[in-house]
């Protein structure tokens, strides 16, 4: 469908020419001189999936630095991918371009994605632009591969498993909280107020823990909307309940400091989204395993609740007793 | 991010279960109750990746039938694997829902998928849905495979090539002239008024080509955005020449009724977007072979053209001559 033209600038052949060719990857895209890409994949190994689409002002900020919204789309691909113990092959990038787009901002966006490919070895392979007048929007599909026993699920989490996350839970939810009004909170020292603030704008996907998952994991997801929501989708997918304890969900200093500080619900830590964090679950025998290995490969995890038959999500205090939540356990920001 | 919610209606997960579950494959998918999709390619096959976005009255009317709109994006698609000659494998689609969307229009969205997922045996394997205030927004990712080593691209077109292409050519874009101002094209009758509109609404992905296009073409491409925009496409991909003879490029008998009647100029229909009918490219030597194959397999194939060194397209009229376009040549709609 033919379109009105924006003001004068660079036509879609010559931008993918001068900004997206020299990132792409030369065997399986060809230069993006073709609609499509090719992949071979070794005999052993099979193909992992992941389509993330992130909207201005739904997922991140219009006016967020370009390079920091590029690295943020790739960045929630591949924690995808590391839920799932996969090694990153590559990506599409759907772009969808506002009519008021300058090729300095696509210059910075560009840069952002070939810092974070270099750093992830996460070539693009393909893709395709197009206008979307109110709003950037991005869709990327990222590819990763498994050997092909290791499929990890979130609907094999089984009763008897231990529930563990990687690092901190809640940062990025206070991060956003401070991204929305940094004057309302002031209380906070610099400090507190840049890490919370950097794990929203830029979130650190975990590719080390994946040899881990892919020794000791039964079931894994990555946490994006909210450790207890997210807690929810892998009970509904495996058909058990997952009790939390509480007191052993790891919060940072700087989230510690932000709720009792500014008056903060920790509930907002526990049900706040895009922490990319990685939730796994394994069997009770593994547990010396899991921290022995953790501790020789200088991994932070920490056992957090238990799996039992059932259904639903369950937040325990320290003597067993179930929590409620100030927000009425509302998990999904859809 | 978390959101303001609009009208009280499904959440994500319900809206997964209910209407895209049904529609998913389930060795590939796991009834999309994880993030991530798998897929095992057998030893002897390479896949092939497809992306086209579809962004709400940039490429179809917001207003279209719903089911349709889904159709057109699946085949756009699914077109583009037709060009390299794959066998289609499944999807993954992104789904941005504008704020005043109804179960409605997603229910009857949804039967589109289905009819043309069974037609086309074309599962989905994934996905993502977000909101896209606006605008309707679809990004799908489509998935095939070719033999390992039948990779057919724009860039192999060649020197000495002859140029074909399939079905006929302008249909869509003087279709899209209907969609938008029926009233002004009165002189034509409802039979051609329909092939036209059709055409637009429902393009027909040339999926039976593939065995012919894997047998004989040097070089192919669907056209998407105009036969000779896209003919430009290849010869920057390919650094070629490609040469159009204009009177044997094949014009629907409704076409050549609507420019006649309504005085529409013939350029319309060569540098239109939206036929996709296929362009391919196979040397001299297999001319007699494609055209008694073509025979054989009931498909319309036209010759229309040939390659020579150099760059650029060139429209040539009986005698060799070069034509100029009314509209300057440009070709691209972005």
């Amino acid at each position: 469908m033919a379109q009105a033209k924006g003001p004068e600038r660079l036509g879609e052949s010559e931008l993918i020419k001068r900004y997206f060719a020299p990132l792409c990857h030369p065997d399986m895209s060809f230069g993006l001189s073709d609609d499509a890409a090719f992949l071979d994949l070794p005999d052993d190994m099979r193909l992992v999936m992941t389509k993330d689409m992130l909207v201005a002002d739904v997922h991140f900020f219009a006016n967020d630095a370009p390079d920091l919204i590029a690295r943020k789309a790739l960045r929630v691909n591949l924690s995808d991918l590391a839920s799932k113990g996969a090694e990153p092959l590559g990506y599409l990038l759907g772009l969808g371009l506002p009519l008021d787009w300058t090729e300095d901002w696509l210059a910075r966006f560009c840069d952002g994605l070939g810092s974070d490919q270099q750093a992830f070895s996460f070539p693009l392979i393909g893709g395709d632009t197009v206008k979307s007048p109110e709003r950037l929007t991005l869709s990327v599909t990222a590819f990763g591969q498994v050997p092909r026993d290791k499929v990890i699920l979130r609907r094999n989490a089984a009763p008897g498993d231990q529930i563990y996350v990687t690092g901190t839970i809640g940062d990025s939810a206070l991060g956003l909280l401070l991204r929305r009004e940094a004057d309302r909170y002031g209380a906070l020292d610099a400090e507190d107020r840049h890490l919370l603030l950097d794990r929203f704008l830029l979130p650190q996907p975990r590719m080390k823990y994946r040899s881990l998952l892919r020794r000791f994991a039964t079931a894994a997801m990555d946490i994006s909307d909210g450790l207890l929501g997210d807690a929810a989708k892998m009970s509904a997918a495996a058909g058990v309940a997952l009790h939390f304890n509480d007191a052993a969900i790891p919060l940072s200093r700087a989230a510690q400091n932000m709720l009792s500080l500014c008056g903060i619900s920790r509930d907002v830590a526990l049900t706040g989204g895009d922490d990319y964090e990685l939730m796994f679950c394994a069997s009770e025998q593994s547990h010396d395993a899991i921290m022995a290995s953790a501790a020789e490969l200088e991994l932070d995890i920490t056992r957090v609740g238990h799996v039992t038959e059932g259904e639903g999500v369950f937040l325990l205090d320290q003597t067993g007793k179930e929590l409620a939540l100030t927000n009425g356990g509302s998990y999904e920001h859809f």
